[in-house]
């Protein structure tokens, strides 16, 4: 694919991969795909002046990805007066090559960048966590002891558009140097 | 431990645990264990007013974690001028409780904020390149294509002290409420 190419299919400046942009992708399908293969996210959000990574669990439905946590946690409090970021990654093994400068490892991973918002209608919120729950555990919330309103007030629910996406994908063997398939290995 | 204790034990402000503090460690040998666990961080770092999350390698050598990139990167660009976070996540397994309120996760995590810098002694970055390559597979350096100076020159290495960090760790079965344990499960 051209780099012309790339840059067109970027949705925004800030999402156009440049280093390694040939690894880069930016289309829906795959976009949910990385998103469905693992329940792990870590969000950047800026807390009193550090841009603080956190891991927590997401689901997406549609376009939209969502996480949950208590609703005192300081993440909650300001992630809507920003831009955050979420990134997805999945570490899928080692490339070892004939050269430190081609070792390399296969990856998928999105990010995401945008405005997140919390949900305050409380129905929505049981909805999504019965949906984040299910989504692990088919069946799950209809088999657990009913949630008390006091839980479901204790619980942020935070969403975030998938629009602004980008992904890097590495699969394959290592690619060395040309002149270096020589060199004994 | 109180949460008397836990504060006094926190190596500054912005690094106390305070959402399921019972969770949270400071000592040294504990960071050192998660940190050592797997080679994947995620590093928070702000690029044009976003918190961007970029996952990558990394190791420790004593106390201080190691990671690389591409020179002409735009992490490394301003990295040094700011106060970034790296954390280290492992995603140790479900815990199915009798209520969604009180599912959770076994993981283990390290936060570490502060300031990184990069290592511009050529001879240095290259030592570090050679023990992160030996350090996933040992003695892989000595068997690979020897360094060309331009790759080393290509080479970003940052890196960052582990004084400020903290740990959460969640391990064990679930823990109902009280009263759901009569709840058939």
């Amino acid at each position: 694919m051209s780099e012309d190419k790339i840059k067109q299919e970027a949705p925004s400046a800030r999402t156009h991969v440049k280093r390694y942009n040939w690894l880069a992708r930016y289309d829906r399908e795959t976009v949910e795909e990385i998103l469905d293969a693992v329940p792990l996210a870590h969000v950047g959000c800026m807390i009193n002046g550090v841009p603080f990574v956190t891991p927590t669990f997401f689901w997406r439905e549609g376009d939209r990805v969502y996480w949950h946590g208590s609703a005192a946690g300081r993440m909650f409090k300001v992630l809507e007066q920003q831009d955050i970021c979420m990134t997805v990654s999945l570490l899928d093994g080692l490339v070892i090559a004939r050269s430190a400068y081609n070792f390399n490892c296969n990856f998928r991973s999105v990010m995401l960048v945008g405005r997140a918002e919390l949900i305050t209608d409380e129905a929505v919120k049981t909805e999504k966590l019965k949906n984040f729950v299910n989504g692990l555990i088919p069946k799950e919330w209809e088999r657990l002891r009913p949630v008390h309103p006091k839980e479901i007030k204790a619980t942020a629910v935070a969403s975030m558009s998938i629009t602004e996406a980008s992904c890097k994908i590495r699969t394959g063997p290592p690619q060395d140097d040309e002149e270096d398939y020589e060199f004994p290995s």
